[in-house]
């Protein structure tokens, strides 16, 4: 709070004293991005909130501390990203737009906190994001100000930094006696259906996420397309590889939950390019394979062989996607041609844009009014700094998650024992129906000896 | 996906090349078109996967292969809609548009879907998308171009066609085992209560899928006006018929579920005219009575006497109201005047409008601006013309459901038998806790005798 | 109906008629309006719907005549409203802004609602929309056009006028009976997890609810910024309080489905002036912790000693946070002046612009063009005026209330014994599964003597 006080401030869209006669009311920044950041909160706190109540014992968990955490966060992103963003005349100004990528660093979090769900108390959690979102924003701040990348959908930035940062995490907090699963990691009947509720809320407002930071106009427009043709053909795909690989050709919902989602985090980099409506299909499917074949024999191998316990499987659907995304960003880059986009392609690829002085801007500004100088990159270097990018992200978030590791498993962290974990009873006041179900089923699934050891 | 790299490409709006100084990103038809695609995807995906997920165990069913269904139908709907619609220089020009437009050939799909609930494999349910969406292109395509129609709120082409088809497929797979019911026919509280929420769903955003396709304006706004309107008198009304025709006055939750979303249909087809508020509102409680004793009577009847089991009462929900709303939309065809709309009713009536070259046209382009030139239709003429699209959109959905259902009842189809309706057991992997409540129940059932033959 | 019949027309965005060849269609007020009266819809239907939910055995009723009352309190609240703010030659002019301002009538009675929640049958919810809608619109209509106050989140007009209609009616409706609780007011996990979705989806929305009658532009930006940081600091002081006040630290469910709501009304009545971030952030933790207490001591102690039985505590989240709200609505009007506001200052506290004839208007209006003339009032008498409205407010209402109170205790109004408040099984038919479930725990509860007396 004391923070907001000092230096918070309204930005010019917000400030009652910087309207004049020419200001249009309707022009103001808010129409542009209220209703992004309205969809990209429903996600937030709806998808991620239903998505994360999976567990049978842990619905309330799940769903509240989603909700804290992402409250956290949001404040937190506020400040910090803007010193590094927004931060002039001594004060942070704020306006929607702000607050639109703080939701984007509170996805990074929630992202990462799917590594250890249920193995976690509510403190941990918010150390985490305390230290969480300054290592996220600096390396935010020093990619986009000093490598300068195309990542309009966050898979470098979002994806694989949450990835990593989760696994690196998780690996510190290794629990040993859960290697062979936990008679309360389970699900039940409504908490699988919660979950696809939240899985449905995270499909239906994707495009408006991967669009959100887009350039407004066509680029927007194809970003919602890819998006949505990506997430489609994942959807497809998860079902048909649910359908063979499994038992008996039944379908698990821990497919539906997660698999489906992949192709929003495969279009990702490449969102806003001209790759065509085909490319967008192709990668769709590529990342829902990856993703369901990581779950099956990835999550389980890196669980036993190198300690890494990945709860929610965001290596899969974050890592292994986030890290084609990147790469298909990449061959868009090294095709990326005047011939596809015409001019306005010194807009999307701002960094191959001639640089101040070079006659060829002015040539170019008479066909765009308001381009802004570049660099001057071709596409190789453009394509080059990409992958510097993509390697300093992992490392950032990699070393990042291994110190906070090491931050929250100090013993005053209130760390739950073995036991209790994945039960809602050691933090909240239950309702009297909450303790005789669970007492009857931990029984009866001892009996049974069954559980999900990955879901 | 084959397809899609043949022939799909992007439209103007989302072309990068066509963007020159000329192109204001603000007015790319992306920001006209997609709040109002956001709001009909969450109808598609939470809405109807919330209404048909009320069976107590099919309810993962009925919420998955909604979401399998409608991911498929969409993207099936692009390309085959794309080659009636948008096709042109040997390519299908992908917007924001042509996904809104699959969307209602989705909704097609799935409200024929709710005629055969709980008694198809996903197979058959792709199978069925797969045949219906072809039928319902051409016959939307030949509709629109040749008779020419005014059907702002899809009464005729959406309603009317996707009842008509369900029940063209139902009669087919008659299965004359389940005419007496059957255990797991049942409701639990859960399901009733997200039912509801679904139906929540639906209630809210009904006002952005009936004016998603008007023109823009005026006559949006009265498309919305209607539609809240009408949804408003068919809830109270529903209250009150199910509060005074059922035992003890007590209150269904099917008929909250269902018969409260009448008023949504009724007004579809009149939905964007000048039919002033009073008679929204009537035909919001003409639907809703329609509706209602459509689901005490007429189900039951239709089912023992004509063969034709309509599971979720599509017939009354959207046949019934369907027919009401298309004779409502004639009457305000004929009573269309310009005293009441000024010339702007050559917008609307687009095909009253003046053809080439007569006078009149010019005059009215002095006072609308871009007004096309139409057929020069009289009111009798349009109202004939509506006559003809309504039986000729019943003709050809009865005949393409009634071969689909023979399709989809091949032996190959792996169709679900008697024992197995009903029940997630057969398509999911279930959680422990699904068992043991199913078999308790069925037996109570059993002993009791009790279960709901119409939902 | 038939009033509709006789009043309701279309307003000019609306009426075919009154478009030409000047009007833009995209700028109709439609799509100024629609996107916060949908957002406001969600709240309602859905929001308040699922939030009403808590209770275990009451779930149907909570959902379902949340819907019944919103729809009727709507409707009926078009035409009361109507009458005294949009009737010209005769008629009711009808707009999606009606429909808006209707929803906010209809946001009071659903509060008051909630101080009688469990223990009304359906017919005296009605009665009690009935005669809210018009004592509300009269008491707005007359605290706005005589009194003329600043609140664009509605802070005393709807949440204080709600609170204290509901305590009014709530006080007449006295159940001695219930003073040691009841065995069915409990909660259930999966009633617990439902009615946080609801908190979550009026928590995302609730930026909409506060911004949707500001003036557009820089004024409606700040009121959503305010709600958003108002809503998180009021979030984490939440679960701060809850965790440290609760019984071995455990989190308590109704805390978080209320509690951190509480910034979202005690930022209202000051949500589009500059009050800066931090005030709001200020204000959400003030807020919050005012209605924390509230609910622990104040509640019990009210319907011990006050013979006010407050079922959801809306004195406290609603009551108080009001008070402060309009406190601290009063202190920024009394800290406006030009060099923070600029000349918008007359824009936003339009009473304070000068009257018609001033000089200094003329002067003003060159700056702002179009600004109307006001009241010439100092900020020392808006102050004033502010003052008169709340008392006045809270005097109608509270009178209001009472005298509602006593129409729905008439004994033909099938209000619920005692026994079978809570109780959905009293209005609906209900399914197998439910029967079975209630008496197996309502015995197992009265063995332990469990129970919530306050939720």
């Amino acid at each position: 709070m004391v923070f907001y006080a000092i230096f918070v401030t309204y930005d010019d869209n917000a400030n009652a004293k910087l309207q004049n006669n020419e200001t249009n009311p309707m022009e103001n920044s808010l129409y542009r991005d209220y209703p992004f950041f309205a969809d990209v909160q429903v996600m937030i706190f709806i998808g991620f909130g239903c998505l994360l109540a999976f567990f049978r014992f842990y619905g309330f968990s799940g769903m509240v501390f989603n909700f804290l955490t992402a409250t956290f966060s949001i404040q937190w992103a506020i400040l910090i990203q803007g010193f590094f963003q927004f931060f002039y005349d001594g004060k942070i100004h704020l306006g929607v737009i702000n607050l639109l990528n703080a939701e984007f660093a509170c996805a990074v979090v929630l992202i990462s906190f799917g590594a250890v769900l249920g193995k976690t108390s509510p403190v941990q959690l918010l150390v985490m994001a305390l230290l969480e979102i300054p290592v996220f924003a600096v390396t935010e701040w020093a990619v986009l100000k000093y490598i300068r990348i195309n990542d309009a959908g966050g898979s470098i930035l979002i994806h694989l930094f949450a990835c990593y940062f989760g696994l690196g995490v998780t690996f510190v907090l290794y629990r040993p006696g859960l290697n062979d699963g936990h008679a309360k990691e389970t699900t039940s009947y409504q908490s699988d259906i919660l979950s696809v509720m939240g899985t449905l809320f995270l499909w239906v407002f994707w495009p408006s996420f991967n669009s959100a930071l887009t350039l407004k106009g066509d680029d927007q427009h194809r970003a919602i397309l890819h998006t949505f043709i990506g997430l489609s053909s994942s959807t497809m795909t998860a079902f048909a590889l649910s359908a063979v690989f499994n038992r008996r050709g039944k379908l698990t919902m821990a497919d539906i939950q997660n698999v489906t989602l992949a192709g929003g985090v495969t279009v990702g980099a490449s969102v806003d390019m001209m790759i065509s409506p085909v490319a967008a299909y192709g990668l769709g499917i590529m990342g829902c394979t990856a993703c369901f074949f990581g779950y099956k024999y990835l999550t389980p191998f890196i669980a036993r062989h190198l300690r890494i316990q990945d709860q929610c499987g965001i290596h899969n659907l974050h890592g292994l996607t986030g890290l084609i995304s990147s790469t298909a960003g990449i061959c868009a880059i090294l095709l990326a041609n005047e011939e596809t986009y015409g001019p306005s392609m010194y807009q999307i690829f701002s960094h191959r844009a001639p640089p101040l002085g070079d006659p060829k801007l002015l040539e170019l500004q008479k066909l765009i009014p308001g381009l802004k100088p570049g660099l001057g990159r071709t596409a190789q270097e453009q394509a080059l700094y990409q992958v510097a990018a993509i390697f300093s992200t992992i490392a950032a978030s990699t070393v990042g998650g291994l110190l906070t590791g090491l931050v929250i498993k100090l013993p005053f962290m209130a760390s739950p024992t073995d036991e209790d974990c994945f039960d809602d009873g050691l933090f909240f006041d239950m309702p009297s129906d909450f303790e005789s179900v669970a007492i009857k089923t931990t029984k009866s699934c001892d009996e049974k000896g069954e559980m999900n050891s990955n879901v």
